[in-house]
């Protein structure tokens, strides 16, 4: 129960601090903010849940065995509540929600969610499930610090998402359309198997 | 003793740094630099008297059991007197004071200053002070940078104090009003408390 | 086979944030981009290839002795494969390349790839290969950001590759006009051998 | 011998960081550079000279007992020019030299440059020279941050120096007036002298 917490607050945190800039108008901070917050969650979070705060990375870690199968659905349905509740709690404190781009385009976005997905999770794979990396002090900072380059790099085409979690959380916020949903739904989890399959081809350790 | 001067350092600059930043015209790099000198101050005086500079912290840390409570008192008063004395040196090299933002709504900051400070003491007590992540070189990075997120997210609501002392301090150099000043108080100690609690009932460590 | 694949990887990744940011707009922030998915495809690629991600990084490395003769080919064609791929797809996501620089002069972009290489070069031999620095989790934040601040201080000069196989990358699409490569190929070599050569008359530790 | 070429190499790359963000139009950001240079730096070169490039902080280091005596004029030299010559290439790159900020007002600069100072040879003090603190990852990161905080905070008022080699080559590229270098050198040697003091009566480990 403790990890589903764990996942529940990261993931609430996480799509708070996504809301709250990029509605509240941090502008070109916001990627800077998204990205410290994943990292500050993941530092925190790591020793008791893995700090996955999204269901792609828990596709991937599962795939890569270091998730167990009973884990699976409620780290799921955690942070998919976190991320919904984060949504709210940012309409109320802004007393408003936004407004989806105009320009989505969403085979483009489905391109951009998959590349910056499948980054995020081969660097959580290299970074935080290898026994030749175990005990380094960087994970937080790789995985937090992907999000934030690959916000810059591909926000502006798809939004930058790369979680599901992310995806429910702004749809509840009227960011993203609930109708272009499958864009990050599809992107993200075939990013995630993607970054897996990766991984496990390339990495020869023995753990 | 050297404890108490400790913290009287660390708070003095992260306050100075806040407010110089904030009224100086640093624009939307202050929660960079503010984040930024929590982080090196926490990394400078950690090992000395546990780097809380933070009231709120210093409850969290207390109710965790990891701060005597022969020193909190002491803790406490040298970080609001570093706090005030900051307030004083920046309206000394500004040559003014601030102003508080207009559009103060006591009860949407109350929430941001609970989720803020959560956060902060929440991140502080996974980091700093479990056995599972000791000897880590990453617990000044996630604490600094969880005010830098949260002071991007949350400082149009609520100014982004996260912290007693720095409310003090921001009171004493009329960026926030004093009438004000209950807001943090009570928002403040209450998530410390609330996230103490929330990591007692999480962390299944052995210490 | 696999330290190819991991090669390519990191610099595809390099590259395509290098296009998206600087072609997409992400203005000054493309700096703060490029160095964090510099380091982050550091810290996940490490463990395997050593994560070079550059030619003139594997030249610097293969004269220190810490990459295998054998390898250098592949490496050096998989990074240049990945820099071209990556040109192509900033291509089709944003719906147009870049143009170059007006003011680009040959001689001072020369000195500028040549200073900005030889830093990068002498950061990661030092922080990545020496015995001293053993087991650090610092290596791939250090190489990053040598990358952040060189394209800060040298990017107007000369547009801040400090790496051929993102000179190639530029070039295909129209960032940089191919008539100049030979100042990235030229500049960046030299310091790469340059910073070697430093390196190993200032480095006295027994590996 | 060797270690006084990377002093100057650290010193010249820090300087050169300088004159070209805060010349050459990097705006709000040279403070992230110029922060993030001194970082990598001190990461490359810690483990061969101590990693100082600030005669201010040789000072304090040599106070504290961690410099022998013997070394202090050289590094010093080795620092200087290096900083220099940083401040001619500059003027070679751009084309042209700074201008000094109109009002500078002595007194309160040299407060700033004494606040700066005494907090950057603080967290060297503490985080690289202390046993409770040794072999940790953070040392680079805290100090090349004190400077990134600092100058956003206290540029606005003396430059944000901190460092009498930079006070030189700040003066050579015409960003500061020679005839205020007696505020650097001033409040920079007696900041660094302070910060000693202050470390030795508050550290009490056995190293």
């Amino acid at each position: 129960m403790n990890k589903y917490i764990v996942e529940f607050i990261g993931t609430f945190f996480l799509i708070l601090t996504i809301g709250l800039t990029v509605i509240g108008g941090a502008g070109s901070f916001a990627p800077l903010a998204i990205g410290s917050v994943l990292m500050v969650m993941i530092y925190a979070g790591g020793h008791i849940s893995g700090a996955h705060y999204n269901p792609a990375v828990t596709l991937g870690v599962w795939m890569r065995g270091k998730c167990a199968t009973s884990d699976v659905p409620m780290y799921m349905i955690a942070q998919i509540v976190g991320g919904a509740l984060a949504g709210f709690i940012v309409m109320y404190l802004l007393g408003k929600g936004g407004a989806p781009a105009e320009n989505f385009d969403p085979i483009k976005a489905l391109v951009a969610e998959f590349l910056g997905t499948f980054a995020l999770v081969y660097v959580v794979l290299n970074t935080a499930t290898t026994k030749s990396n175990d005990g380094n002090s960087f994970y937080g900072l790789a995985i937090g610090f992907t999000v934030l380059a690959c916000a810059y790099a591909l926000g502006g085409i798809s939004g930058g998402a790369f979680n599901p979690a992310v995806a429910v959380g702004v749809s509840v916020m009227s960011l993203s359309s609930w109708a272009n949903i499958w864009v990050f739904l599809v992107g993200n989890f075939a990013a995630g198997a993607a970054a897996a399959l990766v991984f496990k081809a390339v990495y020869k350790g023995d753990d």
